[in-house]
């Protein structure tokens, strides 16, 4: 067999779970919260499970949970989408990434990607016989040059792939970014795929900013959200991907020939705990407080904290303690002091290291505490 | 937005569950039972729930789970299958069709597929840029002319796809099948992706015959299951491949980015439910009392019935009824007599429509009867 992904390794994610489990440390590295789900969601769900909503559900998702979705996006962004033929409920919200570049690329199609970035975008459009060019966030913020994106333009870019709040950098993009794009691709056909799982997660007062509050960016876009990040149910895979009909159409074409449809309890569950607006409406203060809390802390380490606009986490850099590469630095830190974490180079296509490790703070403060107690030992 | 798969239209099944709904018809068309999964399955999922294990799973799957299915492929079929290196836990079959699909054929690729067929094949392969042959099954009987398959045999072919017991016409293959696709594929690098979903419902005291019996196939062949079809959970989604280490590790490349891990307290409910062997080994007569009163009673109409050797699943033919294509006799018989099925000719890629229509019998014995009772009327 010829891989047609020769150059994949193991997830880093499940990498560091791994060896996280094996020292016993304190697992900061893959996104997923420490605490519970609302047992309200567990009880519902068992519920259905009850009344025996046990089979297929509808291939494009229940019908009440797009109608919640619907009102969820118009509530928070003011941007309307039609249930019944803009709204597609997905296995989570790499299925629906997956999905939305099936359905575009083809063979010599170019992706414009930001480097760095999550992981799995790039394969998807390997898969699908695309060339992904990338464009670095600038070094010193992880901000945007729209220079730099116009340089790698070409007559056959087909797709950008956006991801605000950002994994791994915890920056949110601007209303400043989102003009640029409408400029960079106002009467081009480019699709954008907008992965917005941490959609939920901003901090600061500030509103997420969408490419679905645009609407000459809407018309074009995949917009994907997660309800594993939204209501910490990680393991239950189930998220969304908003976009116009005739994108829509050809999302779903892929989508139920892929996975066909999605756990038919938990979406009854999903639909019934959405009707309750604060479900979501204090997750960023939730988390804004083990931002503060851990974030602070960290800044009385030896370790040099950056700022986190959005998201689960954190990157802090490492120099004055290490001048080994960040991989070394992970694993000892995970092995000789208990605190597992992820590289930033994983993250970057020519695997750039700076000396930087990304943090997840979805965790119970005990957790945190713990954490920061063990990094305080570091040097 | 330039399709990718233009040819496709709604999922039939889809399109029949929603006639049947909207003109309160017995279902008899989409392939799920109208009873429920056991409730002991159902208390264990919450059981996982509420002990909070509700976040991401192994991207593999859940050790355990892999360990019990292991256990179960072993004591069923005798074939071994290691659950570290060879057993991955997929979204249902469907993705791990997609799945295995995608990690194999590259543009240009050969897929040889039997003609009539489950709809999902097809679109994978063309997503991939690979061509399908098809290779009528016999109009008579359904079974296989090896002869014929060696026709569209070329240097291009990379993967027959199999698929038995056999939807939507409800054979199974015999070991002189498999000792064809032996003699064929010999000292070929083709690939085997089986689609055995219905592997524990095979009728008459038979064994279920799998491609993983067989050595020669098993090393070059991927082979999927159903935890859905196999205890009435079909909306649960959660179905199994397995496949020698190194096809499994490609299979795993792609499952990674396409859906990363599987429902994680549904995993481990299913693994503990699998210790009862019980679980799955009464599961043939179980649907063969369902087969047995349902084409007995259906035999006993003017429909034509043909046998049904495993699946949930019998064909029908209507020449004695009707002279109206498939497509419009599902309709009516849905409509004016209140019985949902599906017309044969979708699964034919021409679309051959030889009046025959496809019943799904996997419902309580009053539904049964009361599908009966209108089907006698009709004439
Ligand atoms: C799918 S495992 C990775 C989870 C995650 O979002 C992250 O750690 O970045
Ligand atoms: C995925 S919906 C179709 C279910 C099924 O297996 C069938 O009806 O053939």
């Amino acid at each position: 067999i010829i891989s047609k992904l020769p150059n994949l390794n193991n997830s880093i994610f499940s990498t560091m779970t791994a060896l996280a489990n094996q020292h016993q440390a304190i697992n900061l590295s893959q996104g997923f919260p420490d605490f519970d789900c609302p047992k309200a969601l567990v009880d519902l769900t068992y519920s259905y499970m009850k009344k025996g909503y046990n089979q297929y559900a509808p291939m494009h998702g229940v019908q009440q949970l797009r109608e919640r979705i619907a009102e969820m996006v118009e509530k928070q962004q003011q941007s309307v989408y039609h249930p019944d033929n803009e709204i597609t409920v997905t296995a989570g919200a790499t299925q629906a990434i997956f999905t939305a570049i099936a359905c575009i690329i083809r063979p010599d199609d170019e992706v414009i990607c930001f480097d760095p970035a999550y992981d799995c975008y790039a394969p998807a459009v390997d898969l699908c016989g695309g060339l992904v060019k990338t464009v670095s966030l600038l070094p010193n913020d992880f901000s945007i040059n729209w220079d730099d994106v116009k340089k790698v333009f070409s007559h056959k870019t087909k797709l950008i792939i956006m991801n605000t709040p950002h994994n791994p950098t915890a920056r949110t993009f601007s209303d400043e970014d989102m003009q640029q794009l409408i400029k960079l691709t106002r009467g081009t056909d480019i699709f954008i795929v907008s992965d917005e799982v941490y959609d939920k997660v901003v901090f600061d007062h500030k509103q997420h900013i969408s490419v679905a509050n645009y609407p000459e960016l809407k018309e074009r876009s995949f917009v994907i959200s997660s309800f594993g990040k939204m209501f910490h149910i990680t393991g239950w895979k189930v998220g969304y991907c908003l976009a116009p009909t005739k994108l829509t159409t050809e999302f779903r074409k892929v989508h139920q020939y892929l996975v066909f449809s999605v756990n038919t309890p938990i979406q009854y569950a999903l639909a019934d705990f959405l009707r309750h607006e604060d479900a979501y409406l204090s997750l960023a203060d939730f988390f804004q407080q083990k931002r503060d809390y851990f974030a602070d802390a960290l800044a009385t380490t030896p370790f040099e904290v950056l700022p986190s606009g959005g998201s689960y986490f954190l990157l802090a850099n490492y120099d004055r303690i290490s001048q080994k590469s960040d991989i070394e630095f992970t694993k000892e830190l995970t092995i000789k002091h208990g605190v597992a974490t992820i590289p930033l180079s994983v993250f970057y296509k020519n695997r750039l290291d700076k000396h930087f490790i990304r943090f997840c703070f979805a965790k119970k403060q005990e957790t945190l505490e713990q954490a920061i107690a063990r990094l305080t030992k570091v040097n």
